[in-house]
């Protein structure tokens, strides 16, 4: 477990750092498309892994084979379209936020989640999760702080518009993907993870053939691939299935997700000149407080 | 008790103004220690009005009648020495902290006090108050964060040494006066504090004597005395009075400590030319949310 946990802490921090990396001179040379096209392919392969060895281990039963209604495949588009644009957004954010500073401001999804669960599942929130959303805000807000510069803030008014944005999708995403599982909780996750990951591809070749599509034809679709992209990819897939597995244990996602963002500080000052500042170390101390009494603070 | 509420936190907010007033181009004119004389004189005052209330009501009873044995009364002192060492430190701090500066720091002594209570009194302090305790130090640092200027921080080291020693000499006598209630919990409140403003009263005119002795003699007792200097002595009476008034509303000091701190800033705009900045909004907020938590956090 805790060597999960450990693994969980490096995917985290090393995921904002592996995607601004992977830049030449401040721009992506492969195709954003197909980069997140084949982590889609990475992880549907990685849980049809998953669902073999149940397959071996329980035979294959209603609750874990592949085939579904028609009826209950059709409520999978929605959340995968609304992953899909949340990790497209994910490479374009860079152009306006540090990687620091993404991985505080990623945090924001908490409130968005917990909004929204409150407002469409009448999930109660505790007054410790509210107060742990303020605290989110301002722990944010503080990492942004600038020292020496004429801007309040480091990150311009896009980047936290992109930043909200990503925060709403994966919202809805989570929400729409609990009243899924509560619907059939029998359905084992891999199955569910299955479809979301088929739809995610499906809709990723439409972005890639609308967006890319000149330059995948003309230069193929893994152009301007290099190691660090290799490894972007990886570790976007990875860190998803790593999530899955110690969901269960919150504790675990708080430690990792506080390291992380000192981690991914620190990294950011060797890698790409951040300038680490107390601001941002206070930022920092803020949100893992915050994240850590969310979890306490369920009812 | 709204009303209450109301003027603990007009008279919180006050506090701090009232002291930065009284000074005359950075100095005091009057003898602090006379001041703060005057404050215990008052206090002291107060109470005996509130005893003699409850002695028309309920009569003069073994727990509010105010002589008792010399045994019970030795152990005042200590606190009343460690609160008037403290309440003397709060016209220096001003050296060295703004009036908004110190109505953040103050908060501090909630960590001295609950750090204490827990190591002395063997109390038990949930994880949301050792949350609030972290919260406390980083919102406290946010709020001083300086966005235009080569220090990092607004206080200096002298500033922040003060409002720690205060935190702790008013934890030490916090704790040492919730013992003291634990051994004779029966005793009116009023007669502690009595004997607390009494002893305070002695201590006080110690510190006249050698510390301005030569201007009371020369100068007269209410030398330098102002209008504001009159404001300033009942203000800081009544504020103790009124925090034990709504002592058992834990909401209401959260409430109005919070409001004070906004309040203290925004005064101080217009009347010390104070500047607003988005870290001591957002340092303010952590600190509200932190007062909050540790008020909910009781076991």
């Amino acid at each position: 477990r805790s060597i999960v946990t450990f693994a969980l802490t490096i995917l985290t921090s090393s995921q904002a750092i592996l995607i601004v990396w992977s830049k030449r001179s401040g721009k992506y040379e492969y195709s954003v498309t197909t980069a997140n096209f084949m982590v889609e392919a990475l992880k549907c392969i990685l849980s049809l892994a998953a669902l073999a060895r149940i397959w071996q281990i329980e035979g294959v039963t209603r609750d874990n084979r592949l085939s579904m209604a028609w009826e209950e495949v059709s409520v999978y588009p929605i959340p995968a379209a609304l992953y899909l644009i949340k990790n497209l957004l994910q490479y374009y954010i860079f152009a306006y936020v540090d990687a620091p500073g993404y991985q505080i401001l990623k945090n924001l999804n908490i409130i968005s989640t917990g909004v929204l669960f409150c407002i469409v599942l009448k999930k109660k929130l505790s007054e410790i999760q509210w107060a742990a959303f303020i605290l989110l805000c301002a722990g944010c807000t503080t990492a942004q702080l600038n020292s020496n510069s004429d801007r309040v803030l480091q990150t311009p008014v896009q980047g936290w518009l992109m930043a909200i944005i990503m925060a709403l999708l994966s919202g809805f995403a989570g929400v729409y993907t609990e009243a899924i599982i509560k619907k059939r909780p029998s359905r084992n996750i891999n199955v569910q993870n299955f479809w979301l990951y088929i739809f995610g591809m499906c809709f990723n070749s439409v972005a890639i053939l609308t967006q890319d599509f000149y330059a995948v034809y003309s230069k193929g679709f893994f152009h301007g691939y290099r190691f660090i992209t290799v490894v972007m990819i990886c570790n976007h897939a990875l860190s998803g299935i790593a999530v899955s597995m110690v969901m269960k244990y919150a504790d675990n996602i708080v430690y990792s997700t506080s390291v992380a963002m000192l981690l991914t500080g620190v990294a950011s000052v060797f890698l790409f000149g951040f300038q680490l500042s107390l601001a941002f170390f206070l930022g920092c101390s803020v949100v893992s407080v915050a994240v850590y009494l969310h979890s306490i603070g369920k009812i």
